[in-house]
């Protein structure tokens, strides 16, 4: 979702150089030289505020994790909680989902996460869907070959599309879940801040995990 | 689901070996001359009481259908509603969905059809649901490449796990649906009873159409 400019996100953005990066482009294949040691490096595309980035990177302190975010008012909220935490193992990029192979290089990615991304609805708004074929090509050229990529939402339209997109790629299932709170194969789930109140409202989550070797 | 058997239903059989196979093995390779002409043929596994079917025959005059079940008191009701019908397009078998590639061959089947099957929950009865990946590698056998699979449950299990299945064997989707009855895509739906029944009770039917061509 969008949201209000804030006056302070600029501001607190360049006075942390060492927690976020609005220019990633110049770390493409020395990300790991961003964090205290190199550890398997996860990424989120489309962090938001940052909840199930901060609640992964604080527990699972044996991988290091990117939050991309487009918003500077988003990622300003999360780097607001990074500066109070200080987590060795997260950075923040204030960037562009569509550029993902410009900042980082083959392979690179261990993991990625798509959570609650925008539906576009709408047929001619295709092309914008975070699990459209080209986003999914460039997910390709990141990830290693079994990395996994999860991606979780609440609508149903796109969660349909989703799945016929990924197996048009010829991406190999790992897990499909439709009703993901209720899932008792599912006992590490970390929900967003949208997905949180969604749920208590009664919603259904999915949750499709797949990689890209056949 | 198990019905109770029928005293009239092998009589009823017996007399109408027009509409009946019991050896189905005997027509693989020419089951259009059980029909008064040649037309597509599709095939349902598991045909229950025979709603959808019969009603397929009904509205597709261009098309041939076999209804093939496996319970000798269900495959007798639908005959009694053909025996009333004398639908030219409809014929009947008493058979096992185990046994496709010794009752058809290969590429005869236009399309198929697999309605609300026994879900079979339990793991260690994965090798007896439809779409456990030895049952697709027999539908792949019998069906044209670019034929299309019909498989409509209400059971989540059973459709996570056959969205896997499926997606592992390599087919590919053409359209999945997680609320079929309120799907404005689909405009031609045939129900089932229990999925008439099922769906008034407020429940959630799911759909994948699928190939296997690549």
């Amino acid at each position: 979702m969008r949201l209000r400019n804030k006056q302070w996100a600029k501001p607190l953005i360049l006075a942390h150089p060492e927690m976020i990066l609005v220019r990633p482009e110049k770390m493409q294949g020395h990300w790991q030289s961003r964090f205290d040691q190199a550890r398997p490096l996860y990424l989120e595309v489309g962090s938001g505020k940052g909840q199930f980035i901060v609640e992964m990177a604080k527990t699972h302190p044996d991988r290091n994790f990117i939050a991309l975010e487009l918003q500077e008012a988003a990622v300003a909220m999360i780097l607001k909680k990074q500066v109070a935490l200080k987590l060795p193992n997260l950075q923040l990029v204030l960037g562009d989902g569509a550029d993902l192979t410009d900042y980082f290089s083959e392979g690179e990615i261990d993991g990625l996460f798509l959570n609650f991304s925008d539906p576009w609805p709408k047929t001619r708004h295709e092309k914008r869907r975070l699990t459209y074929r080209d986003f999914l090509r460039q997910y390709q050229a990141i990830m290693k070959p079994d990395a996994l990529l999860q991606f979780k939402t609440d609508n149903q339209g796109l969660f349909e599309y989703s799945l016929v997109s990924m197996n048009h790629f010829g991406m190999t299932f790992d897990l499909v879940s439709l009703n993901l709170h209720h899932d008792k194969r599912v006992t590490d789930n970390v929900p967003t801040e949208y997905e949180e109140k969604f749920s208590a409202d009664g919603g259904r989550i999915y949750e499709l995990v797949a990689h890209f070797k056949h």
